[in-house]
């Protein structure tokens, strides 16, 4: 924790991204880590933890983290939150909560509360369309032998 | 949105990632798309809609894909959801739901139902370290005139 803490540090004192930090580790070895590269990558994805992510699924070469644990120098955005969900890490350890990171004014505890609605409830305008037409993908997936399931 | 169904197909016929697409509208044009490429480039985080929010975000070179409409073949998942919210897109138009998705065994749904609850309650096990050595980076960054908000 104390590495993913030193990385949101020297963001927030630079001009490297916002101030957070992430680390994946594996069999007690830090496998990735990584810092909100945000406003200097142009990827509004770039959160700290998506980067370590993206790094240790390079390091072992794998889509699947399952055994890791990940420390974050701040609670998980849902977006954080469900990559650590999709890439079957075991453990999460983080340390700054939602509620500090809005005192700063990231979004995140806004975001938590969007993302609990209903989709037609949302602020973000949303809608329906030809769901008849994309449900052959679907169809051709579940029936696909070739497949490779995650 | 037919061009997010064909992605869509061309992935579930074949063996490229989940059966999923996505594109990114601004001012008429399309300027990012993009296919579940999460088992083909090893990055639990390569959902559809991510690949197009990034790809977009590289043609416009901006963390803000302010304006844009994103049409996706399938309801977002919590990740791609939360993704779209901080890439600040105008609208989001989808066309197979979660609870299809599910059908054909993906965990949206249920990332949806985790997602939504406190971090203690949730099937990861999670817990909190540290935060106040981690307050430091947020007063630094809240007293850091140079940093670029997002």
């Amino acid at each position: 924790m104390r590495r993913a803490i030193a990385l949101s540090l020297r963001n927030a004192r630079g001009t490297g991204g916002g101030p957070f930090g992430a680390v994946v580790v594996h069999k007690g070895r830090v496998i990735g880590s990584g810092s909100n590269r945000v406003t200097t990558g142009c990827d509004p994805t770039a959160h700290a933890e998506i980067v370590a992510i993206r790094a240790a699924c390079r390091r072992l070469r794998s889509f699947s983290l399952d055994g890791a644990t990940i420390y974050s120098s701040c609670e998980p955005c849902p977006m954080c939150l469900a990559a650590i969900l999709w890439a079957r890490i075991d453990r999460l350890v983080f340390a700054n909560t939602r509620a500090d990171a809005a005192r700063i004014g990231f979004d995140d505890a806004w975001f938590y509360r969007q993302v609990a609605l209903p989709p037609g409830r949302r602020d973000l305008p949303t809608r329906r369309l030809l769901r008849g037409e994309a449900q052959q993908a679907f169809k051709a997936w579940a029936a696909n032998p070739r497949k490779v399931a995650y």
